[in-house]
Parts: structure tokens; sequence; C-alpha cells
């Protein structure tokens, strides 16, 4: 797979597909836009044939404009691991899919504050870590989390519920890679208990937004939401509970789209193919 | 039909419906609901037969607590008043259902601030106010535009895409009888250009609630809402586009609920029957 | 919780409120429907206080109309036996949620013509049997089937994409009481292979709908559906593979409409309160 | 705008944009799409800069394969008829958008085999013609319709609920160039009384689907459709009311992308970019 996001230039698809035919590669799936407020084009390439990646990767650099961004990514399994508290909706719908083979990926461990979870960890053969939060600083608790996370290779971490915010410090070293689900439909309901604060409004549908972790507390880049009709005999509760059946669908969405390479991150935006 | 919110108290439904059988009413639709956080009762019910509407209307008093309120309404078109702006999607649809009969109400005349939609008024025979804020202090405006409603029997006035903010005086006046419609799921987007904010965040969904308008901006009592997907693709003003879509349906679906005495307004929600 | 269906009448509500006044019910909960082609009335209600149940039916008989039905129900954990075949989605995401307490049923046993689901079921420590069909007749099968599910207590059979065609013989046994999940929104798509049958035809969205199981394949009352959008670009492979979320999501809400006695069949209908 | 549908071919985006190239286009937006099914190649480009639209085609025909079709489209505003019978709903929405400009085309006219609609089309000053079908043989309406279809230019024919079914010799002249609203999710419900038919079978969400009409009433390849749900409580009369909305919103979008050239019709099906 071929993501190229690069400053729009005249001739820029021509020049990429020369050197793809050149190299004797076929294009299976195309995927392009230009963004014209700033100027931005972006290309996913799904490629079939042989071809040096070290070769197509200098040819590709020789023609691309400065400031361009190239990344040839395989298309096998990629490994993630999940942050979660003591929830088992989203950690279980993803053991699910991972235990049917529909996940394309491997999750290489469940990370926790609450060790609630260990047991549908064990259920379903992964590794669990339960890392409490009882008694240490943010910083403590998340050098913790830190040493445990690298110790394990991962593209992505997923936050299935983690109910904890994470410092500006520790989501620095995973930009755009960790991705969250958030019970609303983002940007209303932003912090915490959502569903009761969309219970108050008195709101008539629940959402969840699935997202790029950033510095800023639910404000990250925005890769998929989903909303569900309610009526007013809806406790928070209900809310609560039919919510789940979008987080958890929306969560694995979003996951299957990074999984797939199919997300571009751009400014505080992301471009889905 | 008989339109009841009361203190919820033991026997409520057989005190009402004991009425109702003495008095050879029938009942053909009814619906209940307790808000167990407030105990209050809640029940609108349709009936048929004859009967003396000052007589039911003082056995019900008679029977319910203090505190409860009893409307007992006509269930035949009711007469509307809409304001408008420049956009002609919503005030169309509306015109439109008013032609063919679809619409249970009267719409009594279309008021706006600029003389845009006057031809569209006149297409389909309706009386138009052109009531310019030109030059004029907002309360000065206010007074003309309540001078011209009051000219008028009218049950509900419908903010038809409006794009003026109404004070709180005028607000006043009408208490759950403006019905405004939003372009965004509310809570999310408050106040002006709400595409425009939604384009920024880089949102994947859009769209539009209807509500009853209070001394809060875009606060007052949801009605209905929804939303639509769109992608990394819509410029501000192709989500504008699309959202007139649904704009239209949710401002008529909610115009529905009012005509057919539907909505109840509790503290600042809406219970739907 | 007391569900009436009775032929409707004058003061049918006022009678029965009065049978559950002068018992000391106080009404927590009521949804009534009248169907007007049919002349029907139904009514749901949720009481609290203490009476005697063999006085309240006595009573309530006494006042309903002859062909009526009346029942009185435990609002309890019901018991449940689920029929699978060999996809995961379905039953696994009701054991997650009988694991987290959040089904208010018991899972009782977990039933199968094939033994590829036995390590999910042993995973959430649920009894499992393997009733192959092999080399069996179709009476045969059933007849082990009905042994096996005879020595159980349930209330419900969930045919959670349990992939063979009951007789008419089998389901007669099971009337309104068997839910099934079929992966289309029918009427669409009846019969095998919803997703190559909505491939070929070229639609742009597929659905799920959850239905009692009557005599007639996939004929059945339809209790809930829903559908996600899709495109040209997907194959029928990944048809089925977005479909999965759609389709566990609509068992369980029409699952958990049943366990809290919301719905009502009547002809080939359901009235869902 | 170039669309060009040919025989999967390895270098043919190469081939394509090196002539866009050479020629000086610069492409502004890019859709491909390849049916793997049938080795089948879809782009969409839209191009800036100048060129000499022959030597352009002429160019493109040299390198694309044979059974290749390639089209050079203005993306001004196109030309429709409307054919339409006696409901307003769909036929006063386009002509909302035609009077608002948010119509990407031009109305030519109006025809109807009733005279319920002349007053509508009047108002918004769009030719409208009655041709009645009393006393005529069907081949005899037809060609009176032919007739007067074929006094105007027009790139599309819209039915906007025309009620009547049109022979295939009608059909053949107007390949992929009729779009017909059906108000059911097809393929459920085909044919006349789609509302009767869901009533009946007691669906629980009710649909629009926008096709291109071939010889086969109803199963032309589809182009867009969206459903609402609905509850035991709707009459079949309180589908079809609430069944307009999505009617006239399916078939407001499927035009509009029919005006904006972004539908390939392949066999049965189509490619919406």
């Amino acid at each position: 797979m071929i993501l190229i996001s690069a400053p729009d230039k005249k001739g820029l698809i021509y020049h990429i597909s020369s050197v793809l035919y050149e190299l004797g590669l076929n294009i299976e799936r195309n995927d392009e836009y230009v963004d014209k407020e700033n100027e931005r084009f972006f290309m996913r390439t799904h490629t079939y044939g042989e071809a040096n990646d070290e070769i197509l990767q200098k040819r590709l650099k020789s023609i691309l404009p400065r400031q361009s961004t190239l990344k040839i990514q395989d298309v096998g399994k990629k490994k993630i691991l999940i942050l979660c508290t003591k929830e088992n909706h989203c950690v279980g719908d993803l053991l699910l899919r991972h235990d049917s083979g529909e996940l394309n990926a491997q999750i290489e461990a469940i990370i926790s504050n609450y060790d609630v979870l260990e047991p549908l960890a064990m259920k379903f053969g992964r590794p669990f870590f339960h890392i409490s939060a009882e008694g240490l600083s943010r910083k403590a608790h998340e050098d913790k989390l830190l040493e445990c996370i690298s110790s394990f290779n991962h593209s992505y971490i997923v936050l299935a519920k983690y109910m904890r915010i994470l410092t500006n410090e520790f989501v620095s070293h995973f930009e755009n890679r960790i991705i969250n689900i958030h019970h609303s439909f983002l940007p209303a309901f932003i912090g915490a208990n959502p569903y009761k604060q969309a219970h108050q409004r008195g709101v008539k549908l629940i959402g969840a937004t699935a997202h790029f972790v950033n510095e800023n507390l639910d404000e990250g880049p925005i890769i998929t939401q989903d909303v569900i009709h309610i009526n007013h005999s809806y406790s928070w509760q209900d809310m609560q509970k039919a919510g789940r059946d979008i987080e958890k669908i929306v969560l694995s969405r979003a996951l299957n789209l990074a999984l797939e390479d199919r997300i571009f991150v751009y400014g505080n935006k992301t471009i889905v193919f």
C-alpha cells in the first residue's frame, strides 16, 4: 500500500503512475483527494506486482514535492494494544472479532487500570496487564503504562473505554496512533459523563465518536461517528445501555479503517478512503 | 384531545378513566408517561363520543391534584405563522404541504426581515409581510413584528430559517409556541454558522434540531433531531446544501407533532407521544 | 407485568384500572394500542404494590370480553436457549452481554449442529450441545433437538445464525417463542444467501431483520429491523462482514424487547411497546 | 468531465494521465474503481486547463482498449423533463430547488397524464403538458408522450411519481436516462401499492429507491435508496405520508448524482462516485 500526502501540484498523478508503470506495478485500487483549501493532495494506492520497496521509495521521493510524506505499508496483519477500564463491551467485541479471524490485527496485550476484565482477556488467551493507578501520581502511572507498552510492537493503541485522561506527554509518544471511542457525537458533550449530560439536555439522539487522541481532550481528528434515536422515556442509564451498541460498532469500524491504512490525518481532520 | 400533566399520584389513571367513562367518552388512543425523577405524570387521550367540554373540564379538575395542568383541545386545523429570512427550502416545503392538504394547519401569514421570499409566498397565495430590520433597533423591529403577529390568530410561530436572534422579551409572549429549526445536532455548534463550525471540526455527520425557543439561544426544549453522514470531501457549502434536506424534514416533523398535540414541555425537555 | 389483548370495547381502560385500583396496585408504566382495522385492544401495564396474582387474574378475567388473552408475568430473569451453527458474532455478543449482567436472561444452553462454537461456549461457562445433522433425516435431527431442548426450562429459543431450516412440526411446539435473525431487510431476499442476492441486485443498503419464526420460512412476525448503507465497492463478502454488525445488534434488541414483555403478536404482525 | 469505462488492463491510469499531462490538463478530482468480477475499470476525472475536446477524445481513444466507452462532458447545467401524475411532493421539491438555483439543471417541461399539477407548474413558470391517457391505447398514449418529449432537448427524464407503467419500447429510447423513484426499499414490494404491501407484512421500516428504468418494472439499476423507521401504529396511509419525505429526498439525491455525471451503469448495477 502506497500512501502519499503532498502539496498539490500539476502532474502528480501522472508522475506517480509513471513510476509505478515503469516498475511493473499494477494499480488494483486507487483513491485520491485534493484538499483545495490547503492545496494538499492525498493518494492511497493498492498495487500488485513485484517491486523492490527501496527502489520504489527512492523513485517516488524523487518526483514528489518537498514537504510530502510517503509511506509504503505492508498489507498484512498489524499489531495492536488495547487499553480499557471496567466495561466489557468494546474489548469483548474486539476479542470476538480477533477470535473469528475477522479482525485483521493481532491483539498483543490488554492493559487496564482495573483487574475487572482480566477474566475476559484470559478466556480469549490474550495477555492482560493490570496497572493500577491507586496511590500513584498521574506521571508515575503513565510511566508504568509506557514501560508496559514499549515492551510490545504495535501499530495502534486502542482505548476501548479507557476511562482515564492521558497527559499530553503520554500522547506525544503516539501521534495519530491512539484511537479512542468517546460516548457522544462530538463535539457535543465533551468530557465526563456524556450520557448524563445528554439526558439533562433532553436530546433525541445519542452518539459515539471514534477519533485519534491528541493533546486536547476529545478534540482529536474524528475518524467516524454514528448516532441512534432515543426518546423521553430513556433514563441516562438506558442511554448508556443503548449507547454501548454504537460505541463498539463505531470503534471497530474506525479500527478497521486504520488497519487497512485508509486514514490520512491532516491538521485536525481525517481523510478516509 | 385531553392533555394532562400532573404530579404523579396513585390512582390517577383510574380516576381519569372513571370521569371519561361516566361521561360516555370512549378512548381511541391513550398515551401515558411517568417521569420518575420529577414524579410527574403525563397523559394524552384521544376520545370519541359527545360530552360537554365544560363539564368534562370541571370533573377532571375535581379529581386532579393541585399543580396539574389540563387542556382540552380541538383536533381540527390550527393556525400558524411562519417567520423566515432568505432561504426558500423550509418555507417552500411547508407551503407545498399546505397546498396539497397534507399539512394539518392553516398558514395565516409569512413574515420576513427580507423581501426575497415574497414571490414564493405569492405563488401559493399566502399573505407576506416584509418587516425590514434596517435602521431599526432590535426593540423597534420586534415591536413591529409583534404588531403584525398580534393581528393574527395562531397556535404556533414557525421559524423556518429566520436568521435573527429574538430577545427574551419577544420570546416571553409565546412560551412553548415558537418552533425553531437549528442547522446542527444540538447542543453541538450553537450559534452562528454551524456548518462552518462543523467543517472546521471535521465531523463525519451533520444534523438538524427542531426545538421550542426559550430565553437562551438554541437551548430550548428539543422536539426532534436527525443527522446525515458526510465525509472529508464536503466543503461547508456542500454541508449546507446537504443539510437543507434534513432541516426541512425535521422542522416539518416537529411542526406535525405540535399540530397533533403530541408534545408536552416539562422543564427544559419534551415528552413526545 | 400485566399483558392484555382483547376485542376493543368501550370502557376497557376504566374497568381494568378499577380492578388495579381496588387491589391497591399502582401503575408505573402503561402502554395501550387499539388496532382499529381488527378492533383489537392491547395493553401492557407495569404495576407496583402487593396483590395476590390469582385474585388479580380472576378479577381481570371477569371484566374482560371473551376472546381476550391475559398474562401476568414476573419481571425477573427469563431463561433462554441459543441455537447456532458456525458464526460467532451473534452468540458471542449474547454471551458478552450475559457475562456483564447486561442481558436480563439466563442462557441455559447453547445448541449447535456443528461443534465449531463449543470453545466459545466453554470460555463463558455455558453448556454446549453438539447435535450433528450428519447422516440423519430432518425429522430424526429435530427429534434429538427437541429432546435436548425439552430438558431445559426456557421462555425463548434464540436462533443466533442457526443455518438450518426448521420444520413446521418443530416450530409448532414454540409458537411466538423462537426468535430468528435473518440477514436481510425482509421481505427482500428471503431464503439462502441474502448477501449474494443483494450483491447481484446492486442494492445500496443491506439490512437485518429479527422475527418470530412461524411455519413459513422468513415470513414470521417482524420484531425489529435495521439497515446500513453500502456502495458499489462492496463484494458480497464485504456485505456479509459489514452485515454482521447489524445482525447482532438487531437480534439483541429484539431479544431484549421479548425479555421485557414488550411484544404482542397479532396475526402476522407485532405490536412493540 | 472525462468518463471512462474500459476492460481492466495494466497501465491504464498511467496512459490516461499521460495524455492529460501532455495536453496540459490538470486533475482536480479523480475517482477510479475496478470491478474485479467483471474485470472492468471505471474512471471519472474532473480536469481544469484548456484542451481541444476533439484532440483529447482522439488521444484517449488511441490508448484505450477496445470495448471501452469514453465520454467528455460539459459540467454546465443539463436539461431535464419531469413526468408526474397527481402527487405534488416530488415535483414541488424539484421546482423549489430549481427556483432557488440549487438544482444544477434546467427544467424544460413538466408532463403529466393528469392536469392536477398544472397549477403548481404554473406557479413556478414551467411549461406543463397534460397528456391524458383516457380512451387511448398504451401505445397511442406513449406516442403522444414521445412526440412531446422529442420536442425538447434533455439529458434526463425524471419520473417524479409518474404512476403509469412504461413499455419496453418507450424505455428503449432513453437507455439509462430515465430516473424513477419507487416508494419502497427495492427489491421488496415491487409493483403497485408498496405501502399497502408493507403494512400487510408488518415491516418496521419503509424506504424509497431511485433507479434507472429499464425493460423490467422496478428492476433497473439502483442509484440510491434510504429508509425510515416506523412502528405498529402506522396505517398504510401514515406510511405513505411519512414515506413522501424520503421519496423526494432520495429522488433529488439521485438526480444530483446524475447531473454531476457521477454514475456509471454497468450490467444492472451502478457505480456511484
